[in-house]
């Protein structure tokens, strides 16, 4: 298991019985990113597919546009205080003619353990322009295959019963195949090791694929589900406001609220369902809004 | 309600049945903090409480040290596309002789729903100093006390229950009484809300208080309640490896999967006791890490 769960000494209450013992606890450490050698990005992650988090952080940023894009990734040589590497650094060599882009803002990102993208001073900055736009992926999802995905991403996940730290992040077929699955105490840094995998194997844009996050969906991760040109973003819990405008003007289908057969979807619905006639008729409420 | 949460038409799948209807939910928008014209941050977060997230950022941040550094906090005439005031853009003006720390990197924060601190690039550059350690406060917490501060939080909370969609955090005296609860999508926000509270009634530092949070505890948390002097921080999930590093070397009380009488202290166990023969003698497990 590495350095994605560590050890700590606890004390157990329960009642009014107290007892000291070793616990597991996900780790959390930072990983500065840099590319010729300045600092770019500084997030605060859960060790392992660290590669995998700088493409994917680099591409849903809007820095590079693919794999080719990037000549090389590696550690840097940083030690810490007992002089071994830290690995907490990377090094990233951009290719020939691919130059961060000019934006007139200092790019010195921190993102915590639980932010993607920083750095940005103007509102407007706020929203990517994507590449890969899902706007026209004629793709549709068979709910009774959405049902099953959360399910099928904790029984894969291999590290959560254990701390109950982390955040996961599966990207599917839409025939409910698990083609990645990633961990880290930040929800963004689980997608952007998914989408880093996929800048890894060329598969971008992700068409014809669901990506599921384990907690709510925010403006920031259905950002990145478009940057990767993933069509539909599902998510265990709620969506915020942001999230379902951006969706929106993507043309991304966002589900929110996957329990078992239940869940709510709140753009682009056409591509939840069975492309023949085994969902009864949908009914329009025509109640009046109750808040 | 205010522009706490909108309304959103859903499609509702359950089984094979299919509603469209309205549906609450919680509003994420950009807030910009200036500071004498220039922009500070950008968060991503749930309108309200907007001046006392600003001064809770400013304080955790370590910008301010209280009330009196900071002259002036109002909202700009910033208009959107309907040419009305966004009342998302805050200009802070602060006291004569305060400044904004010369860290020599560029200080244009962008940060998302779910990160509260960015534009660091140094790993260094991450621990604030803080003026108001915790690590004298003598104060003792009753476990029966933490137990029933969960619930009585979701008692008070106006809004998740309608969405989901928010995060809560709620300051306790160690005695139960609620001070302050507030929500918001970003979790770091909810908690700068509270220590803004805190800043604009001069109650630094914290000192007697817990500081409950709805989700995990991470390092950025544990941080900001450190640098509000709060000597108690009890999470209702999971803390990070960095959290409980933090919390050691702070001397704060770090309570992680606070769940009705169950609970596990990651660090300074000793505040959380009855200060008297209530429990029972303490047992150490001798079981090997299982890890």
């Amino acid at each position: 298991m590495g350095r994605v769960t560590t050890r700590a000494r606890i004390t157990r209450l329960q009642g009014t019985q107290r007892v000291v013992r070793p616990d597991t606890v996900v780790v959390e450490e930072p990983l500065e990113l840099r590319v010729d050698g300045t600092a770019l990005a500084v997030t605060m992650r859960t060790p392992g597919s660290d590669i995998e988090l700088a493409q994917g952080f680099l591409l849903t940023e809007g820095i590079v546009t693919g794999r080719d894009d990037i000549a090389a990734i590696r550690y840097c040589n940083s030690t810490g205080d007992d002089g071994r590497n830290t690995y907490n650094v990377l090094d990233i060599d951009l290719a020939p003619g691919v130059a961060l882009p000019v934006t007139g803002i200092e790019r010195n990102f921190y993102t915590t353990s639980s932010c993607g993208v920083c750095g940005k001073a103007s509102l407007d900055a706020i929203r990517q322009r994507s590449r890969h736009s899902p706007a026209h992926d004629p793709v549709v999802v068979d709910p009774e295959v959405l049902a099953v995905m959360p399910s099928a991403l904790r029984q894969a996940q291999d590290t959560f019963d254990r701390t109950g730290g982390l955040h996961a992040a599966g990207l599917f077929t839409v025939a409910g195949e698990l083609l990645a699955l990633r961990e880290d105490v930040g929800r963004h840094n689980a997608v952007d090791k998914i989408i880093g995998w996929a800048v890894e194997h060329r598969r971008l844009p992700l068409r014809h694929t669901v990506l599921l996050v384990s907690g709510r969906a925010s403006f920031e991760l259905t950002q990145k589900t478009v940057m990767a040109g993933i069509p539909i973003l599902a998510a265990v819990s709620a969506p915020s406001s942001l999230a379902i405008d951006l969706a929106h003007d993507a043309g991304l289908t966002l589900v929110g609220f996957l329990r078992g057969d239940t869940m709510n979807v709140y753009t682009r619905a056409e591509r939840v369902g069975t492309g023949n006639a085994g969902l009864d008729s949908v009914s329009i409420s025509t109640g009046a809004f109750d808040g």
